[in-house]
């Protein structure tokens, strides 16, 4: 791997006090291209801009896939990066998806290090900040036609995040829109599954909604996944969320919460398919206690109304009931206040003093 | 509108004997920006890479749309570009749907007249031969966060192509994995619908198939596209081709076939839902005349045999059939062979003697 140190560093210019998600990038990024069928040396250097062709693949044919993941200052003084090797192992499930190559899971994990260590300064110590990886692949060949592109770019950016409350969440039950399909591509971090869902989510916003619970393709009336997050219910003593598939993300805040809650015996847990209605039922009878969005971003996400054909269900979210003290174990494992019974941190080791 | 032509044409080391589709590019590209809201004056600049972020918002959540069609040399000397305000108009469908900024008809037409004049003597007057043009927007602002980019970057790009032969089109009928969906944006020309089928496409091929042949997202039970391509059936003395929906792409050959059969009384034209077993039936009864698709690239693609559940169904395609003669009538018009009784082709007005 080819380091090449940035002359300054422009980390002296930025507010901690004020950062907008994903918009200010660190001083490094991570580099590495596919071409004649293999991955050639990676490189670190300063973030600047790409020379692309207009041809550029991706542009016209959208192979482009990412993934997001932190890493945080931990109490004991070192970095470390939550579970890498499953956003590894995700990538390359998206990337097959999208006939691109797999990028070697050891590669992805060593990459995260180096880079992280590189602008180790731009993890914040500040109380739930963290630096935000955006790992991406995309196709870089230059021609116009529909068929795969021959050559790829792996790069990894990075930007320092804050604490991130989403307020009060209210969504909308979608049943005119789709997010995915079977036999589609909805359980990829693809790029066009953002896209296409930027219209939906507008529609719902004018009618005063944050955010969609989306519905299965075949009939509206199993729930999936909430926004650009999975979802989960706590019903009476039990929570649901939807089993995997290939519509479904298999997010790692999910896997991650579903260990916890088994483990602990927090709640009953079942993973199985959920109607609509039976939510709305439980919401009526007063068993529904709480549903959230999991997710990367924002890791627990209260939803406090869920709207279906044209009535809000109003529900609590309560700041000790699950959803908050969910979130608040897995920050206590992320920041060290806590132990790591799984091993899910990653420290950068060694880390050098700031 | 700024016009910088560049110092020296590459056209003299292109053997326009051998041209691959898609690979190669003309000399001169059309470059226009969206951003405070607005469309900022256009560019017409020598072809060359662009300088952009690796936080460029289309690279990570794919708000990508493009359009193809083609500038012909015309038999009066004139060069025209077919239906080129089809292709606006769907560029902005798409657009909406992807929450993207439409680009002004008016301007999407005068773009591509501007630049096929700068680039007139990259149409080649050879046979069969035309400028394929490429139109296309992404999404360009610098950040990486879940929501529609501010800016956009609409581009167009040229590439000559000579008469495209697929060959013998070999379908297989898809019953896994799923184009479109109901709610969807199969309709739209957006590169995510393109990187989403390559791997279908891909596992067809390796069964020894050329194409696949689309099936609706429900049971598998309906016929969709053949490929990227729209598709319609000779059954007796009808065709038959899907309705549009917003899960079918509105194509402009499919358009232009369909005025050629009705007005001419070549056959009956059924637009309506079609059950692959209805086709199959018909091709076991001998009724099933031909099959073909529709599209840009290849006008039309004779289908010689259709795979459905381990059988494979020999098709006939014949040079004197009706896919031929639609072909050769929608090339005459292209042309300038014979009449042009609807107005399709725009010719560029005046056109420079080369």
């Amino acid at each position: 791997m080819k380091i090449t140190k940035a002359s300054h560093s422009n980390i002296d210019q930025v507010n901690f006090d004020n950062l907008s998600f994903g918009t200010l990038f660190s001083d490094h990024m991570y580099l590495c291209q596919y071409k004649d069928g293999q991955w050639q040396e990676p490189e670190i250097k300063p973030f600047g801009p790409l020379n692309l062709t207009p041809a550029l693949h991706t542009l016209h044919y959208g192979q482009a896939i990412f993934e997001g993941q932190k890493a945080y200052y931990m109490k004991d003084g070192s970095i470390a990066v939550f579970r890498p090797e499953m956003n590894a192992k995700r990538l390359n499930h998206s990337a097959r998806r999208m006939m691109m190559p797999e990028f070697p899971e050891e590669w992805f994990v060593e990459a995260i290090e180096e880079l992280v260590k590189v602008d180790q300064q731009w993890v914040s110590q500040k109380d739930g900040f963290s630096l935000y990886l955006r790992p991406f692949m995309f196709g870089s060949s230059e021609f116009v036609a529909a068929r795969p592109s021959e050559e790829y770019i792996f790069c990894i950016i990075t930007s320092p995040v804050g604490p991130y409350y989403a307020g009060n969440v209210k969504v909308k039950v979608e049943e005119t829109y789709t997010r995915s399909v079977s036999g589609g591509v909805g359980s990829t971090k693809c790029a066009g599954n953002y896209g296409a869902a930027f219209y939906p989510t507008n529609e719902a916003r004018k009618e005063g909604y944050t955010q969609i619970i989306w519905t299965d393709h075949w009939n509206h009336e199993l729930v999936e996944e909430s926004g650009t997050m999975n979802i989960g219910f706590v019903i009476d003593d039990t929570f649901f969320t939807p089993p995997l598939s290939d519509r479904i993300l298999a997010g790692i805040t999910r896997d991650s919460i579903l260990t916890l809650l088994r483990d602990n015996n927090i709640l009953k847990v079942e993973e199985r398919r959920i109607k609509i209605t039976e939510v709305i039922q439980a919401a009526e009878e007063g068993r529904l206690k709480e549903a959230f969005g999991m997710g990367t971003a924002a890791v627990v996400s209260p939803i406090s109304s869920i709207g279906y054909r044209g009535k809000d269900y109003e529900l609590a979210t309560p700041t000790d009931g699950y959803a908050a003290r969910i979130k608040k174990a897995l920050n206590d494992i992320r920041y060290g206040e806590v132990e790591d019974p799984y091993g899910w941190m990653y420290k950068l080791n060694p880390v050098h003093s700031l």
